[in-house]
């Protein structure tokens, strides 16, 4: 298998970590994608997605895979224990409605105000949404209190619960954990007082499979050209 | 189960498609819930559903799922047989993948096109979301071409295949049905050389689970409140 990605960027340590969780790391080749020089934006990467992100997929017969939930089913369910993705119908269910709130109300809250109200990605890269992005810092920065109020939703639901999704880490664990890692990238703090997001987030920083990678999230290089 | 929602809506419809495909219908009670009247961003409905969105399915043990993926994935795995969101790590991966590409690329670019460039739910709603909302017509209408671009997408992938996620129908062409639905109410048309999108939605428009539903979809009395 093949893994398009770039180290250091969230949705890419979303698939790094869900390979460590799983052993998969010696079956997988890493194919670096220059994100800051816009190569996901070139003819030959939109033909493995035409959607233009990372990461991708690629399987032994060629298939491309993309979207993060998707790469996470595959490699999850590979061995037929998918601990990650659920097991029953309620926590196949569970797992897959806070992952998908993670996104809407975390991660993607963030990488909209990243975007939209910071320098982002930079010039280069804002050529190809510059007319997305042009004059929008009001809604970007309105993105931030979204950023911040979803970031009280997983504080008040970690008050009652070891993990995101139950008592066990899944999907949606490693979605608000990379929400948080752009969160820090964007310059969104977590407010003092959600201790309970805070705590979860220092133990989940301890699990072998997100330990051993936190080196690799955002490389020292792209930080600086991304001006950080 | 109760699954809370409004007849007419098309995420709503998402999950009123799989009922009828897994034939749980019979052990759904429906709660119709008055989202032009903006019921669903009330505090009762937001103990169910922090997102303020519908669907909303209630399971035997007091369990709220929001989410349509969630659901979806609840419903189809409950009978051990998951025709729609896919048996193989495999099909589950381009079922997810061509599913997600259904919401960013079609459904929501639809979404946001007709909140943010049309009068939308109308004004009573459109209180809750104003600041989002106001001076967004641009990018609203940016929307509209990305739906027109996803429409073009999807016609380019059934020329290939009889199905969105390969050779079965599935949660991924649920998902580009109701993306379709929604672009009919918001007024964008499927560009008249898209022959293969064309021949099949008349497909999926014959399949029991979706003919017999259709009767239920755009409520006129809703439709009349929304102003088509
Ligand atoms: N929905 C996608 C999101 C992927 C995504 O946004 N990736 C980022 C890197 S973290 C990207 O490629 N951004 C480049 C761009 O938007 O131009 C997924 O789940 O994989
Ligand atoms: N991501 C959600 C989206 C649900 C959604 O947007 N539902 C619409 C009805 S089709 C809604 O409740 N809209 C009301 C609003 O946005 O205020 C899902 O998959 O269920």
């Amino acid at each position: 298998m093949q893994i398009f990605d770039r180290p250091g960027f969230p949705n890419p340590a979303r698939i790094r970590i869900v390979l460590a969780e799983k052993g998969l790391e010696p079956q997988v080749e890493f194919v670096s994608v220059d994100l800051i020089a816009a190569e996901h934006k070139q003819p030959a990467f939109l033909e493995k997605n035409p959607s233009g992100v990372l990461p991708v997929l690629q399987l032994e017969d060629g298939t491309y895979i993309s979207e993060a939930t998707a790469i996470t089913e595959y490699l999850d369910n590979l061995d037929g224990d998918p601990r990650l993705t659920g097991k029953t119908p309620k926590e196949k269910a569970v797992i897959h409605m806070m992952q998908k709130r993670a996104e809407t109300e975390l991660l993607d809250a963030v990488g909209n105000y990243f975007h939209h109200a910071t320098p982002g990605l930079g010039a280069e890269l804002q050529v190809f949404k510059s007319p997305e992005w042009a004059g929008r810092q009001d809604w970007g920065n309105r993105q931030r209190d979204k950023a911040v109020a979803g970031m009280r939703y997983f504080d008040t639901v970690l008050q009652d619960r070891s993990f995101v999704a139950g008592n066990a880490f899944s999907m949606a664990d490693i979605t608000v954990f990379a929400g948080l890692m752009f969160a820090d990238a964007a310059g969104i703090a977590i407010p003092d007082d959600h201790s309970a997001l805070k705590s979860w987030r220092a133990k989940v920083s301890e699990l072998p499979s997100v330990k051993n990678r936190s080196g690799q999230m955002f490389v020292a290089e792209d930080l600086r050209r991304l001006g950080f």
